[in-house]
């Protein structure tokens, strides 16, 4: 197997984490943004949507999706629930995450810290991701302040998803974490994780 | 289990769809925008975010996120693949159809019928939809020109997702569908499944 993945991406972050903590060993090519690597991939047709990451199988298979990549790695691995109500709850976060989260944390994210995507930084639309980006982390406070992790009783797939783009979300995103001490408390317990690994670590 | 639905909204319909072809009944509770049982379900805490559906468990656990409420219902059945690589396929679609789909093809829809969304269809911005929907569109009609279903050989929980705001693309959203006989051929194949129900059957 080889991931095709971004260094400062949260998305391709997702999937090393998983592998760090599962102690698995996967080729990683290198794709940051800009990089002659990355347009190389692209060339010899390796991210089939133009995107990382991607996971090549052994059959050529080629896995797009980040949250789909993690499902696949995942399964069979202490990450996967057994309960399928608590399943259908991780997915429910993982799905939440694509369509709340991502869409606000990350790109303000993004918009702060990639060269490329500084015209689209105006005050405005900095503002508007501030204020809609401290709702969407309020949801997870919400669950965070009394649960240890995001689905059922144990850390799973979810608590890695959502990890990615929320640890930095300070540091890089400029929300202010300190009105969330369930999310605070959470990534403490991440990060305590055996084998863990930071973004760039 | 009781299914806390909007007759209107493609997230529901999916839910409705999936019970329809497996044959399985559950409670519906319809909840139409605007209507008094959506305000009563709101205040009686059915919908913990605020949005439907939600599937309510006998025990009490409400599961929220329409795509991972397809999961739940979909283990054990014909729409979920038996092989882990196609299980991550059909996922990597769900997913795609929330970060990618919804947000287009869906709110060019909401926009043009909802008489509460009229104010936010500027000329612009349904413009704007328009474009994006049509690339979005092709993602789908690449694959469904070589193949009858999006993941695999056979119909799973991905085509389900996918068809609640793809069916209704051209009449309630205006895209010129037209362009894309893979897809037709394939929501005629959906359409004529054993116990299909459509939107509003």
């Amino acid at each position: 197997m080889r991931l095709y993945s971004m260094p400062s991406s949260g998305n391709s972050y997702k999937i090393r984490l998983l592998l760090a903590l599962t102690g698995r060993r996967v080729e990683v090519i290198d794709c940051e943004y800009g990089s002659p690597a990355l347009a190389e991939a692209k060339l010899a047709g390796a991210l089939p949507y133009g995107k990382v990451p991607v996971l090549s199988l052994r059959d050529g298979t080629q896995l797009a999706e980040s949250n789909a990549i993690l499902w696949y790695l995942g399964e069979g691995s202490n990450f996967m629930p057994d309960s399928p109500v608590v399943r259908a709850q991780m997915l429910g976060w993982m799905f939440w995450e694509q369509y709340n989260h991502e869409p606000v944390i990350a790109v303000r994210q993004a918009l702060l810290n990639y060269p490329h995507r500084a015209a689209d930084a105006t005050p405005a639309r900095l503002a508007e991701l501030l204020e809609r980006g401290h709702t969407v982390l309020e949801v997870m406070e919400r669950q965070l302040a009394v649960s240890d992790w995001l689905a059922g009783s144990e850390i799973s797939l979810a608590d890695i998803c959502l990890y990615a783009y929320t640890h930095t979300a300070g540091t890089r995103g400029g929300y202010a974490m300190d009105r969330f001490p369930g999310i605070s408390a959470w990534a403490d317990r991440m990060a305590s994780m055996p084998g863990y690994k930071g973004l760039h670590g």
